[in-house]
């Protein structure tokens, strides 16, 4: 099995832990590994055939650095020249593939998330591979736990007597965008929606097929990255990825491909799983002290009267009085002061440091 | 005349700013000059014959060393070898007076209190010094501005004609301990209370005579702090005042001297003063922005949809989001958040630092 891992985000809700050069998957929320870090070892165990890291040219050097502590010749680094969403990304990885192993199988995870099953991810994967191998194009589709508004479903096609924690895999009946709140208090009583985790796999043949039938363009371009000579295994030049990302559109897999092909399949999975989208996830990431207080990194935490706060320190001892739902990250430069429901509007803080033109803050 | 500072206070509400061998007058609230260096600096164009800091053996060096950049001619800091309140303090620097200058006018000013108008406090010594000159003990009393229950009152024994604002000098009628919230609106409706500022002027002789009559053991104490000989002024040894101040009784000069003596006059004084007894007196220091906020010492605040905060940052760049009302202080070793009302309990984080061994962040 391939592992690619899209690690290309921006992550400004992280601020002022994460910056551009610097984003959610290369820092590290717990205070010990990077998201990223993290995601290589958990699939390390599936003694993968290669990972396939898909980047910016802004944080390649960072995503380097973190990888020396793994075996190099295991990991590729691959730099986009520009932003184009995850189809291209999967795309340039899967024609990397492919050009010495069609029918390679290659899963594809997201570089941020929190996964606290680790093993339960692993087992999916290699249950699903087994559809992969088949042709088909798996999407792991997360039990969800609440009525959750900001984040899409896949809607999967049971039986009336299948299982809600049945293994499928499920046909794809429709893929939903975030819902308002009544529409996904219906999904988590309907039990055959689930949240969709941004998790595939697939074989690479299989997802260039589908890339050629529903974007060709796409899949003329990825055409040049795959080497003619057989020395050429992963030789595309920086330049010609550049030159072809130039006119490259930014289209997501999900519009691109998996709301249009009829070979998709869903693989349900509850692993504690969080997308860890802002501070306000920590305690999903971190377990709260018995007075709901997270604190990270910090020399020590003393508590007078405080409850229910967040706190990523920069090594300093925290004291709160009195406080509470209060959201406090301190770091070498720049310190933020939140309210735990307000977590959203810190990219407002970042977007008013580059209005200022601060842009070592950013 | 001479001005004597009473500098010794330990100032743990001012943490994590204010540390034992840091306390409230030796570090700058507002990010410039030190409260000491402030009251000096108020005091200087008086043209003082001599500064005597009377502080303690802690923060001794920090004190000389914030001195330096005055004529050091002029400043003589005194390191008392215990604490043991105002009285003992005062009596010191008396007794150094007294054995040069034994009519010599002195002022007693706090080190670690705020004031806007500083003219306003140099006349008010100067008109002051004039009943001091005739053998008073003036205390200076502050027109009070709200029914402050964290102070207490001088009661003055005004002539039913007099107006508040009149210069007095007054006759004291009693000194009040800090008073329950009626009481206080009382003396507020009333007119003739006053905010006991702890700020004194009297004549070396004139105290000294009044502490033979009312503490006569201390007064005894202090007499072997006069040299005998000519060329002793200032000539007392660490540890001959050492082993003076061992047995010596801890008392204010308050309850020593003041409540007690027939010569007690209070002058009136209106000139922006401030105590600066925790961090939510921050806005009485620094004019807060339109949004009530006061961020000191940041490279820059943004706030996104937040107010009345009061911030100390370590030269970070602060951002605020969705929050009021909240004390935010930095330094490099230790931050608190504190809600805006409770900056009374930070002393209960220094308990609690203190109780759990954590002497570094003391």
């Amino acid at each position: 099995m391939y592992i690619v891992i899209l690690a290309g985000g921006s992550g400004t809700r992280f601020w002022p832990l994460s910056r551009v050069a610097l984003p959610k998957q290369l820092i590290s929320i717990t205070g010990d590994r990077s998201m990223l870090q993290r995601t290589v070892e958990r699939v390390l165990p599936l003694n993968p055939k290669r990972i396939l890291i898909i980047t910016n040219h802004l944080q390649a050097a960072e995503t380097e650095r973190q990888m020396e502590i793994y075996d190099s010749v295991l990991i590729e680094v691959i730099a986009e020249p520009a932003a184009r969403n995850t189809a291209p990304a999967i795309g340039l990885a899967a024609a990397r593939i492919a050009a010495h192993d069609p029918s390679g199988i290659m899963a594809v995870l997201p570089a941020d998330h929190f996964i606290k099953n680790e093993k339960k991810l692993r087992d999916t994967l290699i249950f699903a591979g087994q559809s992969a191998h088949k042709g088909f194009l798996v999407t792991l589709g997360i039990l969800p736990s609440r009525p959750e508004t900001g984040y899409g479903y896949i809607e999967a096609a049971m039986d009336s007597g299948d299982e809600i924690n049945e293994k499928g895999p499920f046909r794809v009946e429709r893929f939903v965008e975030k819902p308002p709140l009544t529409e996904a208090v219906r999904y988590l009583e309907e039990g055959n929606f689930f949240w969709n985790s941004g998790m595939f796999i697939w074989r690479a043949d299989t997802i260039l097929e589908e890339m050629k039938t529903f974007m060709p363009s796409l899949h003329e371009k990825l055409l040049q990255l795959i080497p003619t000579d057989a020395a050429g295994e992963y030789a595309a030049s920086d330049e010609r990825i550049a030159a072809l990302y130039q006119d490259i559109e930014s289209v997501s897999i999900d519009y691109g491909i998996m709301e249009k092909s009829s070979r998709v399949q869903m693989v349900p999975v509850e692993m504690g799983w969080s997308d860890v989208g802002s501070w306000s996830a920590l305690p999903e990431v971190i377990e709260p002290d018995s007075h709901g207080t997270v604190c990270v990194n910090a020399a020590g935490h003393v508590a007078v009267d405080s409850s229910d706060c967040l706190i990523y320190a920069d090594g300093e001892m925290v004291a709160t009085v009195g406080v509470h739902n209060i959201v406090v990250v301190s770091t070498p430069d720049a310190i933020l002061v939140c309210d735990r429901q307000r977590c959203q509007d810190v990219k407002k803080v970042v977007e008013q440091l580059g209005a200022a033109g601060l842009t070592s803050y950013l």
